[in-house]
């Protein structure tokens, strides 16, 4: 397994190069898992590095998996009683510094705006020494700070609230190692800020947008994940507390994928947000804030693609079946052509996006490959001899792998000739049924990468010589302790997971295997990007 | 009529007050058009101004607006072949001065990142020195430059074009004087960058696109546009050709409502991008863009509204219907509401948005006053009477002018008592002919303040004492001319508007109203926003 910081690095142009690649020309998982991620993204042309150092170009097919999430999660935000705005891009310097442990949080790596024009000066066009701003623009990392600003003048009295606002912006955090969707300078992103008049509240708020990331996560992009709380050390800075959802990757490195803070009233203290509450006294006001990231496309990546490329859960598809023709003759090809209009016009009238690949300067097989490097879940080959059968040729993107199953037969039970009116009508069902079968996949990987732990030396052995996963252990200790073992380890707690969450074999107190104190419940122990 | 630089001048904090306010607490068009404009603004809650000089915040009721502004023309952009990407926030200096006209428009009023580090020095959070960049990025103004970038590694071929790309993001041009939506320091848009292997294909490109965006205007906005291309003088800096859409606005002048640039090899020059041609031979690659931004936020203001406040044409009102519940008796009211309940839900069956108004804290009148302001089309009032008698009583926000009508009389024929099944039917009917009227009443207006005119005294006068608007003239003069016809009554060419587009009566050549100089058509002067 490759270390964390191996591909961490900038711009590698062309692609990792590797002498044990696929013939998809992708590097195996067992090989590199680094380079098998960045292989994968260079393939299905999901992104790639910039001329600006740290900032990613998405690709079209990567934003469009974007934009699919977008929808998904928009909807659902909408759906929970949320409206969308506008807040500035950029966030005067005084103002990250109005919440102490915000500004201790993020007031570090930022991109700061200094002048605001360009001259041309001795031929050479350069910053105009003369526009110096009086004071400094930080690009945001985050807007809670300049949003709270402008909740003041929206909020008198407990009839202004709650105020329940979702922003989709780009935000900047200088990064020195960066990784494509996973780190990056600028990332896209969606930021909650919601306002309310009493701590419960804001606390189901908190919970609320935390069970709808996890619906979004199982339900949409197949990854299974935990709820859970973090540490104090690993809060948003800022934050009384901080809900997360943790998944596992393929390395059985924890992501995470989705965080709910909630804030009490630190932010309205800042920015002196009070209102008048129902028993007619000043309060200030309650605060949460939540979000995802195009990280999330990072973490749809490394969960469910294999060493031929990409695969997607049909419902985040930008193509849900791509149509490939297959022929000799002028004439095959006419015959072929219409039928491919047909099913696809029937295919697009039950709601799936088909493409027909009408290329005439690629072989089928280089069309093969190319799709299913991009993740698209159903393929129809479409020839004569399947006209003159009635049938078309349905191949999956993949099939639950079988114990001891030959690379051969896996790819004969991909495939398979369905009678024509049965296999129009049937296309949606078996992309339910791939939807559910990604997500078990993944279920039954991080069952089985996870490990109930007891002792140190239990720890050890599975991090330093089984691979290492998510260790549920009960851990008592303090942010010292938590970074003695991460530096041992590399691991840290990635959640105190929620009581729901805890598998009935990981329930109950017990003794930190650190310090041997007693502890409440299990923690979840692991790597993470 | 105001002049046009008294309200871009920064926040005004309450919003702009007038002792000759409307009920509806907004400023009369006649007493002051700009204070009109920032009342209506402020009164919908559609934009405020920030703590960052020049940038604004989109509330929520504007920014569902621009949502639906962005899904419409979404969808016609994917409709015509384009798919959507991301490229980096941050352009490298350097970069912007790769074309020469390019850098001349662009390399100026920019923000501009110096460092990437924030530190505490002597307890004080300032840039940290150390950090400078070795090249600083200025944040984009517009694209072209890192897009083109991009596509060098992308483009080998003619089998590699055309690239349709579009890029929905924020952008900053450092303003002065800004104005809500029309212009402010950084602004929301999208920006179309495509790639051809032909001239003659690029050019249907910017033709297609400017057609794109009138078919929006106009079916969409319901603002009647006319289509035409720039002067040099008024040419995206860069482009070879410019297309654009000019509206007429309430006050009579122009808003140019998007643009459309043929590019030819000026970027792929600038950038290197080459490609093998059919003919085997190495070409650079031919350019178009196009774009239109949050500024059609206020165009759409500026087209539709009244004294009242927000008109918004149906198929971009984020809410179609408000139900205002009317009662006095708690008996009464459980009955209203179950009502109310009833009406919204058929009506969202039909697909509609429909909010029903249940505050019990304010009187039916302030509901009223708060929707109209917000522009929803159609107020249903329910009260037991309606009940009784099995209507619906609908209010339309507004109904087309009668010439010499009351107010009170205008007021009773907005109101009208349907028999509740046909009103529920019949809504979406109403809808659609209130779209249409919208078109019509703004495309009247626009002729009645157009005029064909033929010397510069007339010009003068119609620029001078009557108002102005457009003026259909022959021009033959050079840049300096146009410019000295700016300075004596700031007007520009706002387009030579395309064949198609010319009224029958404004056909044909004549000579020019400055030069005498022979002119092959008319051209549209206006002032402009």
């Amino acid at each position: 397994m490759a270390s964390p910081d191996k591909s961490s690095s900038q711009p590698k142009s062309p692609a990792p190069q590797s002498d044990q690649k696929t013939g998809a020309g992708i590097t195996p998982r067992s090989v590199s898992y680094s380079d098998w991620y960045l292989d994968i993204i260079h393939k299905a042309e999901l992104a790639e590095h910039s001329a600006v150092r740290g900032c990613m170009v998405i690709r079209p097919h990567g934003y469009a998996i974007w934009e699919k999430m977008q929808r998904e999660l928009d909807d659902r935000f909408k759906a929970t009683g949320h409206v969308n705005a506008y807040f500035p891009l950029f966030i005067p310097l005084s103002f990250l510094t109005r919440e102490e442990q915000h500004a201790a949080g993020f007031a570090k790596e930022c991109a700061v705006v200094t002048h605001h024009r360009l001259k041309t000066i001795d031929g050479v066009v350069q910053v105009d020494p003369d526009s110096k701003l009086e004071e400094p623009l930080v690009v945001r990392p985050t807007s809670e700070t300049i949003i709270w600003h402008q909740y003041k003048n929206w909020i008198q009295s407990y009839r202004d609230l709650p105020i329940l606002i979702n922003q989709w912006a780009n935000v900047v955090r200088w990064e020195l190692r960066t990784r494509l969707f996973l780190r990056t300078a600028e990332f896209l992103w969606q930021e909650g800020h919601t306002a309310h008049a009493t701590e419960a509240e804001a606390l189901t708020e908190t919970q609320r947008m935390l069970d709808v990331y996890a619906d979004f996560a199982e339900n949409v992009m197949a990854v299974p994940v935990i709820k859970g709380r973090k540490t104090p050390g690993e809060r948003f800075a800022g934050a009384l507390d901080t809900m997360c959802i943790e998944a596992m990757m393929q390395d059985g490195k924890a992501l995470q994928a989705g965080t709910s803070h909630y804030l009490g009233q630190n932010f309205s203290k800042g920015a002196d947000v009070k209102f008048l509450n129902r028993e007619g006294k000043l309060e200030y006001v309650y605060a949460t804030s939540w979000g995802v990231s195009t990280r999330l496309v990072g973490a749809l990546i490394m969960t469910h693609s294999d060493d031929t490329g990409l695969i997607l859960p049909p419902k985040l598809a930008p193509i849900h079946v791509v149509i490939v023709p297959i022929y000799r003759k002028d004439e095959e090809k006419e015959r072929v052509y219409a039928e491919a209009d047909k099913v696809k016009a029937e295919l697009s009238a039950q709601g799936l996006t088909v493409k027909f690949d009408d290329r005439d300067n690629l072989q089928p097989g280089a069309k093969f490959y190319e799709w299913e490097s991009k993740g698209v879940p159903i393929r129809i080959e479409i020839g004569p001899k399947d006209l003159e059968k009635g049938v078309l040729c349905l191949v999956r993107r993949f099939v639950l792998e079988q114990p001891g199953e030959t690379p051969e037969a896996e790819r004969k039970r991909r495939k398979s000739f369905v009678p024509r009116a049965e296999a129009i009508a049937g296309i949606p069902t078996i992309l339910a049924e791939m939807q559910k079968e990604l997500y078990l996949r993944a279920l039954a990987f991080r069952a089985a990468r996870s490990r109930i732990i007891d002792s140190l030396e239990d720890f050890e052995r599975f991090f330093k010589q089984e691979g290492g996963g998510f260790a549920w252990v009960h851990f008592a200790g303090s942010s010292d302790d938590e970074d003695q073992l991460s530096k041992r380890f590399e691991t840290t707690v990635r959640c105190i997971p929620l009581p729901d969450q805890i598998p009935p074999e990981a329930q109950g107190s017990g003794t930190c295997i650190l310090t041997g104190q007693p502890s409440p419940q299990r923690v979840i122990m692991a790597k993470a990007y």
